[in-house]
């Protein structure tokens, strides 16, 4: 498939060019309430307003205060309006109607882009998880023996995902350091962050009907990125029996723009081989895999400290969405899911600083002369992502950042 | 405080008398879509009708498809309320105009009383996790370190939250017994459930302020009954290292009716002692317990197999609230969490079916001759709950009921 073109300034390596076109909620400072809008190079499209002046058909879907009434809306919208976005801006006899419609990006306000139902967070990196396997129970096994039957989740706490650029401020919480007695309280000295990939349900699925591998594009409407904020001492102590709950719940930071899947067709890779193979309700479908080259950055203050790699992770998103529905669990409109932590087996591929320090072991140093084990008071986190587009273009998805703030109390 | 009174034909022992009044959401066969109602005896009252009928000016609170309006109004609203309900249902003034508002219980559907936010399921229960802790951890200590000084707990998924009634479809899953090599795919064989109290969150609370333990009844509405169901093949298998997820995710069911918090001044009373003294945020406020008198009861096809205690449990929910508060995390209207199993010292006090047949070795004796480990297809469990009211009232709760369905697929 050829890069689609645009009747816009938009240079052909922008990764908001025209192959991308990803959708979020904004509002500006003329004082209307957020709605949404399509990022398309320096710009955002009203897009509400602009299918109201085009008489587009799905206006209804686009002209809300959320995606929700797109992502409900189900996949034959979804391309419908991807396929009018593509015309629209392709051909020159819409610039007068959608120019009044442009915003600059720069200039806009973006909130959370989709009210959240429940979500779910995996655990799907081999790599990763025979890090944290190796720092946290060094004389066991690194994967616990269910780890490469079933792509291990927990439910996190959807109250508290919060858009990027939301402040996070450091988590207070019971800590006790293996050499403590007893348990004391205060702040987290032990924030973490985890750069994983989060994907949007759009069409519903009711109780009792698990949705098959094959079905994941008729569910997921699209992608973005995720800061799963972790403080490491909370979750330590609290965790067993029952999983991680304070040291996950405070703050959970999401890229305020959805690429659609439609976008990232140029993207999807085999996943890696797996073994034992997978019961057959999670066998890849024939031909049809789901891996993604994302190309994920970390950057810590602006400076670069890890580059995870999406297509290195174990179980696809087609099998979590499988998995999280055999039971017959029903999915909602605006339930989302997170990877887990992207990690790649290479030096620098590590989307935690529990990782990229090998748990306080081997500081990061910056270019500023200080070093980080875990994160400070004042620290900024950035993640950002690229992938293949169609015709060689490139597929940006925004950034989710976020800067510590001390702790309250 | 003397027990109120009604014009309305309830008998003293009525445990919806005019000293409970629990809130719901109620339809009936006259085509209106579903909307608040107040349990009184054989009755339920069209609250929003009514409040719109005597110019109530809480009347927008009420006149909703759910509770969540009368949720957000807060606690002097509630107070308002309930105080309005009382003196309406005590003055035969009232007759007139409130007969036509009520309609007969045994003859109308009743819904999920609220939408709800964020699910939290604790495990406060000390009996409860003793147990478990010897069932399935039979080498070691069966409370882990942090159990007395948190109440654990973990995420549940909201979107399966559904109300009494509604059947339960044995789950599909993976299973792997000790003795196998391999785990396999099927219908869960060791379906359960557990017994819980639920509470809903009123008052939200912005991301950063944490709820002390004396603001309890400022946040949280009301009481509801939960069943849990749970699978414990499915828990078994999947759960370390990150938690329950498709063990419990296909359903949780909650009761109807949601009794205010303020029908329970009577039933307040002081936890068990605690050992070791929490840390300061988790201490009880002076004079203030919230400990709580409900005798629950379950029943499997009729018969009654348990009365758990929730007087015996461990944590209060008000500890719950500022446990799950303290890390800066944000409370919804409609969040709701769950007390975890209740469970206590004597025999038939288990909530679960575990915890009864002892993980099957004393399998229950049924009067119609079948024993019962787990849960077959077609049983029915119901968890029913009292309390003593204002003036030796009796407050119900009405009952959390469903049967289980064969598995499908």
């Amino acid at each position: 498939m050829p890069a689609p073109t645009t009747w816009l300034d938009v240079a052909a390596d922008d990764p908001f060019g025209p192959a991308t076109l990803p959708y979020g909620v904004f509002s500006s400072s003329d004082g209307r309430p957020p709605r949404v809008g399509v990022a398309i190079g320096a710009w955002v499209l009203d897009l509400g307003a602009a299918a109201r002046e085009l008489d587009a058909p799905f206006a209804d879907a686009v002209d809300a205060p959320a995606l929700n009434p797109l992502l409900a809306a189900g996949p034959a919208t979804w391309r419908e309006v991807r396929e009018t976005l593509t015309a629209w801006l392709a051909d020159p006899a819409y610039e007068g109607a959608l120019r009044p419609h442009l915003a600059d990006r720069a200039r806009v306000r973006l909130h959370l882009p989709f009210a959240v139902g429940d979500y779910v967070d995996f655990y799907s990196s081999e790599h990763h998880a025979t890090n944290l396997g190796r720092i946290l129970r060094p004389n066991q096994e690194p994967l616990t023996p269910n780890w490469k039957h079933l792509p291990i989740g927990y439910h996190g706490r959807s109250g508290t995902v919060v858009v990027s650029g939301t402040e996070i401020v450091r988590p207070m919480g019971q800590r006790k350091p293996p050499s403590a007695a007893e348990p004391d309280f205060g702040p987290s000295a032990r924030l973490d962050i985890e750069a994983e990939v989060g994907f949007v349900v759009g069409s519903p699925a009711p109780l009792g009907t698990p949705v098959p591998v094959a079905d994941f594009a008729e569910h997921v409407f699209g992608v973005f990125l995720v800061n799963d904020w972790s403080a490491r001492d909370l979750q330590a102590w609290e965790t067993v029996p029952l999983g991680p709950f304070l040291g996950k719940s405070f703050a959970t930071s999401v890229s305020p723009w959805v690429v659609p899947l439609s976008a990232l067709e140029a993207a999807r890779v085999e996943p890696p081989a797996r073994g034992p193979e997978p019961l057959p309700y999670l066998r890849d479908a024939d031909g049809q895999p789901w891996g993604l080259d994302l190309r994920l950055e970390v950057r810590l203050n602006g400076h670069t400290v890890a580059r995870p790699p999406f297509a290195a992770m174990y179980w696809t998103p087609a099998q979590q969405l499988a998995h999280l529905t055999v039971n017959g669990a029903s999915l909602r409109t605006g339930d989302i899911y997170a990877s887990g932590t992207v990690s790649g087996p290479g030096a620098g591929e590590q989307g935690s600083l529990i990782e990229l320090s090998w748990n306080g072991a081997e500081p990061l140093e910056l270019p500023d002369g200080s070093t980080r084990t875990f994160l400070r008071d004042g620290d900024t986190v950035s993640i950002t992502a690229s992938a293949p587009g169609a015709g060689g273009a490139t597929i940006g998805f925004g950034e989710v950042a976020g800067r510590v703030l001390p702790a309250e109390g």
